[in-house]
């Protein structure tokens, strides 16, 4: 391909090893020609979620055929955003999902303005009769304000724990956007989905991708939400008060593929999704994709989820895409258990009738092991 | 020692493994020839925090040569609680502190009744202006009932994660107790202190341990805040109806020396606090000893924590137990960042006046890692 | 099926755990009506490889429908083998490949007679003129007389390290027998194979597997090998001094599949060859079947590995089973290395004509780790 | 202190990680006015053992206070040489004594030169009657170009693993010296001993250390081994076809107090020896100390080493450094084990008269994890 621009690079200091070795994080910066909205987007925050930079590799090359005409605003890339969890192996396995030390996970770190002791109904008294666009910016502002200001009382003889440290790092590059996207594999094997929060649902269709989980119950910092979160409580209250608005806003996690794999299927998935929804945004001058059939949205507190019942191997296991109803023989566990003379089969069927989204990629289980994940009524 | 009283014994199974082998915990019970109120004590919940283990041994051991007219209530006691966590070996190192299966800590997965989906406000109408005796008898039974509700509506398909199947394990042996005592270590190098939960400071005083930090800010689903949490929620809507009233209903977390050692110090320390404030409920017929001085405390959210300000090799660090003022020389990091031809040494000052009560066990840091904890102005 | 004989089941205690519970090890003998040999069947050394747990349950169902007239001598079975090693985790990955105790491959651990200080010399002297099945039993006193006084030898206060205990538990079911089979998986993704001993060649036909790896390279203390290697220096000493005898003891190991998942073709293959091979040998009484083509057999030191040349994502890998040639590319690596501004791609040829064997699971790979392996000249 | 004299200073790339991140070795080298011998000092090959970036910090300080004619010769220091073991955590804990990719003790890694399809008997033949000077040169001429050829040999499609890419880097800057030091510490908790190989006793003493363990046995591969193992078999074979020659070729590993912790006393032995050492070869015109009394050797075969005959809590260890008679108790273990009603303590005496030389630093133990050392007889 004809390369007609390249984007602005930079590294970012991460972390000083104690071998002395420093941790960077690459930075890539298209700028359009006409100013316009920001969009920031990253990859392998969990360590064995891959795919994401294989689509990342596909943006900059794409990006990089056009000119800055064809892209209105900013389009923030980073790939291999995390560089402790990439390069964490045990064996061969990746096992970057937990930070070491303190056993975080790597997505439940994140800074959401709205846990703050802040006074979001002064600001709803203050703004209400300002125009969308102001109250945007202004509450953006406040965002900004106070994510600088807690940097700024970081007392240098403490230092701070590694977790926020990072999280600031990543949160200085993307909290100023108007949409984030942040690229996650099934740490296990599963089909393509994303997630969606509320009253972004028609946004979702154009990552072209065939489900979608519901936001509905929240499992706390993790990046899509901390970015988020307040601007949904900002739209709550303003409605409480008599002015509906949506702010221009959004926050997207994609599920490509599964861990420690690129799927190639999945990488040229996420990269037509993106491109698409960049398009429908405006951020690139492109033709937009109707998609066909819509979305369909699992509201997250209505996911089964199946865990292993007693230890064993798990044989004749259902794949992930695979459409069930109850009764179904989802998978036997072949046990040895020392209770019993004879090793002997359990079968186990379905509770629930829907589509197997993801399946473990382990076939020996302790007890209460994850075995699968069952999107009901779809 | 002359044993007059044999303990009930009795394995409850925790886990069947993928290998067939069964995993149990031991459960000891003392029961006094009088009914009376219940404590429960468990230890070794993280891995490495083994301490309590010979605590109980030696409780086990005194409560022997007692009568059973010693005794009021009952006495329950669980040592090596979570086998998976003390078996857990990466080396030598006991690396328990958080489930293999979902990297959840393991004192952050027990089941809070106040985070249900119920009405506190109702059952405070309901039951206040019954006695005080009547009102603790129909919370403890609406707790009871709900965790018994949720258990039965257990799909028998699904099973559960092992993380929910463990903590309804210990819940139901424990959720029915007036005291529950968490026998825990700091997991790094450590003083002897104990957490204590509001409107029981008194209560707090018969462990005989110097410091105590008030948890004036919750981490959620620890095994003690899961325990009284919902009993503080109701003691604060009674109160603001106007009944001011104290359930006898405790919980404790000791933090008994360091990770992966048996101090016997710390040991002797937690017995005799013990036996004290079991003889301070009344549940040991024995002489309770005064405090000669009664126990500091230190609110939660005023500990210092201090983080390598980059990676390293730690020299001449302060000792845990050392007192500081503001500007003495706490640590020095021994630097060979690849930023500098010259290794260098950095000197670390404290930025706070108090005791050191904890520091971490490993010299070499990566950047953000947990270097010491200052309790300020003790 | 019909069940007319059961095997004798007995459990033998692997090793007690801190936490006070204690793993063990099943064990399941068919005794046939006439004596004869023995054969050993173990599987699951490494943690990871599980497929032959599910060969030996068929194994299991299969000789119970038989009757003690159809089997001469002794099949004894030991699936889950060890249990340290199937039961670790690190996240949901079985990781149990090295003992967490001294790092030690799970497989070099085992006792071979001839490191032993003896001298085979005097013992060829001694036996030279004997019969050969006089010269086996003699040899076989002396292999299990020096294993019982090493036994002999521990001192109990001293203690022996886990896996000195593990082996000598193991290598005690399993020293007298005549064949051994250790059924391993790859712990990557792999073709099915077996791995064979010089002047074993011709039974290795009899599992009707397509490929062998002939052993002419020694890890040491390998399972197989520890049996086997003293047997074979016999044999050469013998023949040095003039007399050639192959002697009726054999040693295999079998690679069926990938680690951490039952591939039931894997497992039939598994299945039937072993039922083949028990046939030939005279231990089953059923008909031998002929293999249509012979097992081909690579000998150890040609084998071909490629390794990561450096860090960065692997693309369009190629699959194990598939062939290729000199200058074929053989996969990509994605590359994000902050020496470059812009990622690039990679393109690795092969530097070998023959079939790929197995390659890597992951495709995040640091500099240096295992990509793939080929079977040159195939 | 004034510095007169600054080392030369590189980096070498040890690594491209997945991320892109690339590790680095920093090589310190101080050039003596006078040609001469060169010496090789190296710490941290495992990541817990820290002190010897200590020694060497201070070596380097000392060093640059010398003027160039107080060196004769060359020393080479690499401190933190290992980033890949130096920071890789398990919680907090450093975890690096075995390679993730391969599972490889870090330190049973390295080229041996007899290990080779070589013939020294011709070497012998051929260098027989030449100067000790000339053999010497020779024999270096010999180990150096077989490396070479090594290396030339590698396929840059295949790529090699990432232990025999990381040997070859330490090998190249230390197989030319004279002298090798590997400054390791106790992974344990331990009393300050070296080990020495045979002919070499009379320059142990020089470090200043009370105990050295004579190298009877080999690992094989090790640091230290696989430098001198050729020359000693030179040696050996010289002597057996009537020549006597010990070669200025000398390899000392230095075991310097606890893993994970850098304990000042042992940093200043290590320190004071290295110099006194480097003093008597003459490398540095300093004035040499004699030892008060000389070093006490412990053949490595008869060092006694305590496993815990069951899984539980250990109790009243005795410390590294005590004095031990047949009899005397080394330790208690509290165990709950399933098997046993009530807990109960067993008591374990001493088998060997000696003294402790290290300890495990966890109090926890599976049945077959190393409680302590005894060297015996001394």
């Amino acid at each position: 391909m004809k390369k007609s621009m390249l984007p602005d690079y930079k590294l970012i200091e991460i972390q000083i090893l104690a071998s002395g070795d420093i941790l960077q994080i690459p930075v890539y910066t298209f700028q359009g020609k006409k100013e316009g909205k920001k969009v920031y987007i990253q990859a392998n925050l969990h360590g064995a979620e891959i795919v994401g930079n294989a689509v990342i590799y596909e943006l900059i090359e794409f990006f990089s055929t056009l000119n800055n005409e064809d892209i209105n605003g900013e389009i923030i890339l980073v790939p291999m955003c995390n560089p402790i969890g990439v390069n964490q192996r045990n064996l061969f396995f990746s096992t970057g999902r937990y930070s070491p030390y303190d056993g975080l996970n790597w997505n439940r770190i994140f800074w959401d303005y709205s846990h703050e002791n802040i006074n979001i109904d002064d600001f709803v008294r203050e703004n209400m009769n300002f125009s969308k666009q102001d109250i945007q910016a202004n509450f953006f502002d406040n965002i900004l304000n106070k994510f600088q200001e807690k940097q700024n009382n970081i007392n240098h003889r403490r230092g701070v724990s590694f977790s926020e440290h990072y999280r600031n790092i990543l949160q200085s590059l993307s909290l100023s956007a108007n949409y984030i996207i942040d690229i996650h594999s099934s740490s296990v094997s599963s089909i393509d989905y994303l997630y969606c929060f509320d009253y972004r649902q028609k946004s979702a269709d154009y990552f072209l991708l065939d489900y979608a989980i519901l936001m509905n119950k929240y499992d706390g910092n993790a990046f899509d939400e901390a970015f988020l979160n307040p601007w949904l409580i900002l739209e709550k209250k303003l409605s409480q008060a008599g002015r509906n608005l949506i702010f221009d806003v959004e926050s997207w996690t994609l599920e490509l593929g599964s861990g420690m794999r690129v799927n190639e299927e999945s990488v040229k998935k996420g990269f037509k999704g993106i491109i698409n929804y960049l398009s429908a945004k405006k951020i690139l001058n492109l033709e937009v994709v109707l998609p066909e059939k819509s979305t369909k949205f699992i509201p997250k507190n209505t996911i089964k989820s199946y865990y292993a019942i007693q230890g064993g191997i798990i044989r004749h296991r259902l794949k992930e895409g695979t459409k069930v109803k109850e009764g179904d023989m989802l998978y036997q566990i072949l046990s040895f258990s020392k209770g019993s003379k004879m090793p002997f089969i359990i079968d186990i069927e379905s509770a629930d009738e829907g589509i197997i989204f993801d399946v473990s990629t382990n076939d020996t289980v302790n007890q209460g092991e994850y075995i699968l994940g069952i999107f009901p009524h779809v």
